[in-house]
């Protein structure tokens, strides 16, 4: 055994450091993906927070706990049914901050632009963020503003940095996972993803396929301020639910159980996946999530979730166990169980 | 009068209503970037903290004032003499918020690479980026990594964003300044742009032209430990010396006076720039600022300045009088005097 081989992986046949250039699949949220951060990032910055694996990094700032986050969005193309690269990069960058337990407070928003790239797109794009961060309670205080020649970017390239303030004293994080946790997911997954590889390229399906993206701070603030005892939160972006799930396992040492009939994919999505040949749990999703709550809190969670509108079709889709393999494993429609792996690379590159 | 004449400025021919598309130039930091930014991402966010027109925004998270601020890095190429992306986008970073009088604390790192990036090469950033960040003792705490389509980029992009907390009770920003007020600049401008210019378009001066990218948050601490009441700061990047002060001035309607033969340009930046047909006070710097004082804390400011290895050759280049006007002269070499404004758009794309 490899001294780094918890980092690569067990199932992994290509180490990052065989690979002389950086490919389209080192940013598509897999194995790849987690190999570059490893073994570039933060192997060179060394800093425990980026270890730990979280969507946001807990700091302090004075006397409080703040979480900072950032992502930028180089989605492709910039206006998908069900939103744009401007509502996205705002629900996008409050969901990371909701994921680690934090109120969103401020965001940045940083441009790079493509020379050519139409004024108008720019302010309808600009309006949805205003839109976004007003629906999340939060503002757009600083911002950069950069132009790059023609044939350089591709249209725009949006990056949000995100603070928030933890306002309670749980830590919500992939370690603090336990044996016995129950794993509840707010709603349909697969749906982002397909509505914007459709848009790129150009399919119509029978029903139009829209984006789930959507603001999650509002339910997560719920749970939080009724006392409910979380233990982790994340949001299945870049990968699916597959990945987000299997990193948790990774990062805790745990053995993640899930129903793969407990998890609802539209007809849509499912029929679009069949078509593509694509595995709906790899999708990304831009307003789903994960809650893992002890067993007793799962009812008060349920009924907490379904009250919003972003989290109305919430359902337990499987549970921690305490077994410390480390792995997810599905109990299949047919009752079969496998190991959940990530993807090593990408299935649908440029989803945000 | 226009009702939106205190945006476009007085000189400005062509306001970014007429233009149907984004400009190289919309990028450069002066009069049309600013056009830009107010039209389009001001009138859309709406908030308070966008019309300072700081290099961050003041927050609060909790007890705690806090400064956010973000920057994107474009700049090509990615190595020049002197620096490269990686400890540019850490001190630029760190930079804006000690402009803001912050502390800097925590930095974020998101990276838009290119498909077929060299992998050495972005490890060779990586390190970089560490190595500044101790520099000046901060941490990247959390990031994002995208990857687009080969010709979609330009080899690699980088935001940081980074937050810092304000350890005084002092307002420093534009409209803090006084009349009376004297300016003291750290060291010779233009070195910045010059060196990446000469990079890249391959041109060979006498002397190399190293870049001046420096950390500036150690020199600024110590001014404002020391007990200095400074009220305004500002690093030069974008646009220079000369935009800075414009900006300064038009935001706190005061009037700027400023002695050219007091403003130190090395003698390759000089040379350069008359072949090249530059005015080096509209060139980008890195490690250059401008910090605005009472009179009677000059000596003290120059003292402390002047023992710190970035601002050794601190100095007094002007003074803010008492009339309302708004404007930025300049005594000239041989005596004359000259109103000084921000470029239209761009003489250096894609320094920064």
């Amino acid at each position: 055994m490899k001294p780094d081989d918890n980092v690569t992986g067990q199932n992994c046949p290509l180490p990052v450091t065989d690979y002389k250039t950086v490919l389209l699949a080192h940013g598509g949220g897999g194995r790849l993906m987690h190999q570059l951060i490893d073994r570039v990032f933060v192997a060179a910055f060394g800093s425990p927070e980026l270890q730990d694996k979280h969507d946001g990094a807990v700091v302090r700032a004075g006397s409080d706990r703040i979480v900072l986050t950032t992502d930028s969005y180089v989605v492709d193309p910039l206006f998908f049914p069900g939103g744009d690269i401007g509502s996205l990069a705002v629900n996008g960058t409050v969901n990371d901050l909701a994921m680690c337990g934090a109120r969103p407070l401020y965001l940045s928003a940083a441009f790079i632009i493509e020379e050519g790239f139409p004024m108008e797109s720019l302010r309808m794009i600009a309006k949805s963020m205003r839109g976004a961060a007003d629906r999340s309670g939060v503002r757009v205080v600083t911002g950069d503003t950069k132009v790059v020649d023609c044939g350089k970017g591709d249209g725009l390239f949006i990056n949000t940095a995100g603070i928030g303030r933890l306002e309670h004293q749980l830590t919500i994080c992939p370690d603090s996972i336990k044996p016995g946790d129950l794993i509840i997911l707010n709603g349909d997954v697969g749906r982002h993803g397909i509505a914007v590889m459709a848009e790129r390229e150009g399919l119509a399906f029978e029903t139009e396929i829209q984006s789930d993206c959507a603001p999650l701070a509002e339910p997560v603030m719920k749970l939080i301020d009724a006392g409910i005892e979380v233990h982790c939160l994340r949001d299945l972006t870049r990968g699916g639910l597959a990945t987000a799930l299997v990193e948790i396992a990774e990062v805790s040492h745990l053995h993640i159980e899930i129903d793969e009939s407990a998890i609802p994919v539209s007809d849509g999505v499912q029929g679009a996946c069949e078509i593509l040949g694509f595995d709906p749990l790899y999708v990304a999703n831009e307003g789903r999530f994960v809650a893992f709550v002890p067993e007793k809190y799962t009812e008060k969670t349920l009924a907490i979730l379904s009250s919003d509108s972003f989290a109305l079709d919430a359902r337990i889709i499987g549970k921690v166990t305490d077994q410390n393999s480390g792995l997810v494993t599905m109990k299949s429609m047919i009752g079969a169980e496998r190991i959940v792996d990530m993807l090593s690379g990408d299935q649908l590159p440029r989803i945000c």
